[in-house]
This record gives structure tokens, sequence and C-alpha cells, in this order.
């Protein structure tokens, strides 16, 4: 059997009892370590579970799964995924091959950012599409996120941004080189990523016409950081995205980061629950009632 | 401190490691049981977890919450929900009002079908708004549902669709009588739910405006139901809705079944992936290539 294991959002222990006994009896515990990141380190995760862990890079879970997949149909091997393994990122390539090669799979869902954002107080059903903000360059500046954060806007519904993470990447003279040298992980901060969103508002603005005009608005919209969901260091900001985008960086807690931009279509009680985060609640409140129509 | 811990999909050992560890060392643990339900009883959860639950309905979780947090600032006390605390059904009014009693509370997050259904194969990403379908009665048919669905699949979204559950449910008689009787649980089939859909959007298309016209359609929009997500006898089936809707129930599995408003934006890995679950899987490359446009 072929299991992919979710390990859920923060640390060893964040493994489901199902999963760890499915780990302690594998022949072979893969672990993918480029979509996303435990806060902890491989030598802690053996320990706790009590077996050996082969890192997988991108290369081989992509590529190379054969080498993953290998004596799959007779012994038991696991892919443990940070999250949920069918969550931001699905693993579905390597079922499509597993089916191929005839082996049976079994996924072990956990928590993963995609259902734990209800960490806001924000309902779950009141989310539209997810999207990724991914770090601008000097002349690579993506913006096509910001059109689907408006179109949940317009219906109401908040939007869960991710934030990018930058694992096992090259510097351009080391691509240049052929040199397999990577630069240190980078996580965007919610800093980094307010200002591509204020800075994508306001090129929509300058540029749209009347009819595709831009509702979000970074003094009328609101939204909320997350940092760290389901640790116990975890830590929620709340505010108008021009609120948040003016505190400094350390006010959103350490990596990694999450943001929501929040739809109009909120209870007073999401309100409320959120409102111990706002970096000013006076604002938050009014903004809520003025700018969303929450009625008390 | 108050816990409120995911207990996740299916069964006892669907809990974390973490949240079993609190659990074992709470003074007092609470079974939240009207929202959801695992598949294994209580008597389940108490011999594995090594601790006696008691059981809080909704009376209790939403009234008589003092009951539960009594002494939580002094000791600790769990009180568990099948899926995630803050998942479909949010108990943020409950750390509301431990807020007002200076309780500390902190949430151990689990799998939830809001996230679980990635496994279907299809980025959770393209997921719209989520839905719930309320059974009909004779006289009774609301379908609000219907346009949240539709403003999903407009833009290309999925939808997933949550399905009745009815439990601790007084007759009509009982209730006249005031006599605290309930009904057996009942459960939603997806054979109910797309004669519901059917039903409403043949309602939609003989009413509605050329503006607002709806653009589901039974023979070419595609569904995934769902039975039993995350447990060895997870079932899922895949076709049109006037496919699915034609199977004899017991096509789709065991409860708890969930299902999905497959949108547009498909990659073909997807088509294949879901494809070994139609009924017809001619039929359903044919509509994901001819209706939805996806290109190989």
């Amino acid at each position: 059997m072929f299991y992919l294991i979710g390990l859920g959002l923060f640390d060893e222990k964040d493994v489901t009892v199902r999963g760890m006994e499915v780990i302690k009896n594998c022949s072979r515990v893969y672990l993918e370590s480029y979509t996303s990141i435990l806060m902890v380190g491989k030598e802690r995760l053996e320990a706790f579970y009590g077996r050996e862990i082969i890192l997988a890079d991108r290369d081989m879970v992509e590529t190379e799964s054969d080498a993953i997949l290998e004596g799959a149909a007779q012994q038991d091997v696991a892919l443990l995924i940070v999250g949920d393994p069918l969550g931001a990122t699905t693993h579905t390539d390597i079922i499509l091959r597993a089916r191929e090669m005839h082996i049976p799979t079994q996924v072990v869902h956990n928590a993963s950012i995609m259902n734990a954002v209800g960490a806001t107080g924000l309902q779950l059903y009141n989310f539209g599409q997810a999207v990724s903000i991914p770090f601008w360059t000097e002349n690579w500046k993506p913006d096509s996120w910001l059109a689907r954060i408006e179109e949940n806007y317009k219906l109401g519904l908040h939007t869960l941004v991710l934030l990018d993470i930058k694992v096992k990447e090259q510097s351009e003279e080391n691509l240049l080189r052929g040199r397999k040298l990577y630069e240190p992980p980078r996580y965007m901060s919610p800093t980094v990523a307010l200002s591509q969103i204020i800075s994508a508002i306001e090129t929509a603005r300058s540029t749209s016409s009347e009819s595709s005009a831009i509702t979000l608005s970074s003094e009328g919209s609101l939204a909320i950081t997350l940092s760290r969901v389901g640790s116990s260091t975890q830590k929620l900001v709340a505010g108008t995205l021009a609120e948040l985008a003016s505190q400094p960086q350390e006010t959103f807690g350490d990596p990694l980061h999450a943001m929501v931009v929040v739809g109009k279509r909120l209870h007073p009680l999401e309100i409320d629950y959120a409102g111990v985060w706002a970096v000013d609640r006076e604002s938050w409140v009014r903004v809520a009632r003025e700018v969303y129509g929450v009625k008390d």
C-alpha cells in the first residue's frame, strides 16, 4: 500500500493516531519537503516517530516518483506531507502513477491551512476561491490573483491568500553555472503581501474601465493576517489593508503566514470575534458597519 | 484552559497525537453530538481515549455553555468536535463566552470535510463558497442554495454541497405534546440531494429572466458524490447530475455523504483522476471536453 499521510499544521504531534500507526509500520517513509514546511526539523520527526525519514524534494516527487513507489505493491510505503495530502498542493499525480502501477493507495487526511483558516472565526462556508501571491521581482509583477480576490469580494465572500514560499531556489548565477547550491528559504511576510495587494489595487483602479471597476480598496477593505496557525504561538492581526500595511513587520508574528481578505458576508459575532486582534478596534468596527453594512 | 479538539473524519484514531494527549489530561471531556457524527459510538471513544466522555447536545453547547466552561480557568476542560472545531459549524460562540469569563482557549485542528473534499482530486483553490441543502418537506422547499452554486459555477468554481443531517429531531406530534422523544437520525442521501438540485434547476429555468439565466443543467453539469471520506470504505461516484440521479441509492455507499458540483476550472488530470469513479466514463470525458471545454 502507498500511503499519503498529512502531518497537519505545526509540529510532530499534529499527525493523527492513525497516521502515526501507519508511519511506524512502513518499510520506507518519505517527507515531501518543498511545498510546505513543518516548523520542526526532520530529526525531531525521526525521533518522535522512531523512524528514519527520507527527504523528497520536488524532483523526486514529480519526476522520480517511481523510486518512491518502488515495491509499494508488496510493502507499505508512506509519503508524509505537511498539512493535508490533497490540500493546497494536491499530490494527485503520484496517486495516478501508483494506479498505473496497480499499487493501492490510501490518504490519511489532516488539517491544512485550507480549513484551519477557520481560526479567524469566519465561517468557512463564506470563503470563495483561494489565491497564492508570488514574490514580485523588479521585472515580474503578476497580479491575476487580484481579479480572483475581487470576484470573491463582489459576491461578499472571503479570500484565503497564501503567501509565497521559496524553498531550494537557486540564484541566477548558480542556475547559469549549473551549481546545485540553494538559497536559504524565504517566506513572504504579510508586509510584502499587503504592499503587493495595495499596489495591484491601485494599478487596477487607474487602468480599469467602469464596467470592470474594482470594489476593493485599501481603506475600505478588511483583512486578517495569520501566523503559525495551530501552534501555541499562533498570532492573528486584523484591520483595513492600509492599517495593516503600516504596521512594522514584527507585528504579524513569525512565519509561516497566511492572510484573509474579508468579504461582506459577515455576522456581527464574526466582527466581535476578530475584533480582539484589530490594530484599531474602533476603526475595525466602523468599517464593518459603515462600509460592509454589518448590522448589530 | 478550555480546549476545542477536532476529532477528524471517521473514527477514534483520527484524533491527532496532540489532541489525544490533551484529552488524557483534562478533568472533564465533552463530545459535541449534534452537528456531525463520528462513525463510531461514544463507548468506543471512551475505551480508546481511556476517559469518560459527556455527551453535549445542542442545548448544552449553545445555551448551557457555562456548565461546560465551569472551572476551566483553573483546570483543563475539553470539548471534542467531529471534523475541525472551526470547520463547517464554527464554535466561536462558546469561545467568545470563554473570553468573557477570562478562560484561555486553545483549538486543536483536524481534517474536516471542508478540506478532505480534496479526496475528489479537485484543487481546493478552485472551490467557491460551500452550501448546505436541507431536506425539503411538502410545504417547505427552500432553494436559495442554488443561487450560490450558480454563482460559483459562473466563475468556473466547484461547490462543496453538504447534505442535511437530522439528529435529535422531534416529530410534530411529540413537539406539540412537549414530549422529549426523538426520531432516529436521518442523513440525506445523494439521491435526495440530486433530485432536489435538479428540481430547483428546473424551477429556476422556468421562471428566470434572460439576465438571471441559470447555466447549470442536469445533462451538462458534472458532480462527484462522496461517502465516508477518510475511511477505508470511502466511495466516490462521478457523473452528470442526471446520470447520478438515475443510479440506485446503494451506488453511493453508506452515510455520511457529501457532494461536489464540479465547475469548469478543471485540469485534464483532474478529469482523469475522477474518471475511475464515473458511472459512464465515456460520457464523463465527453461532457468535460465538449461542455466544460477541458483541453487535453
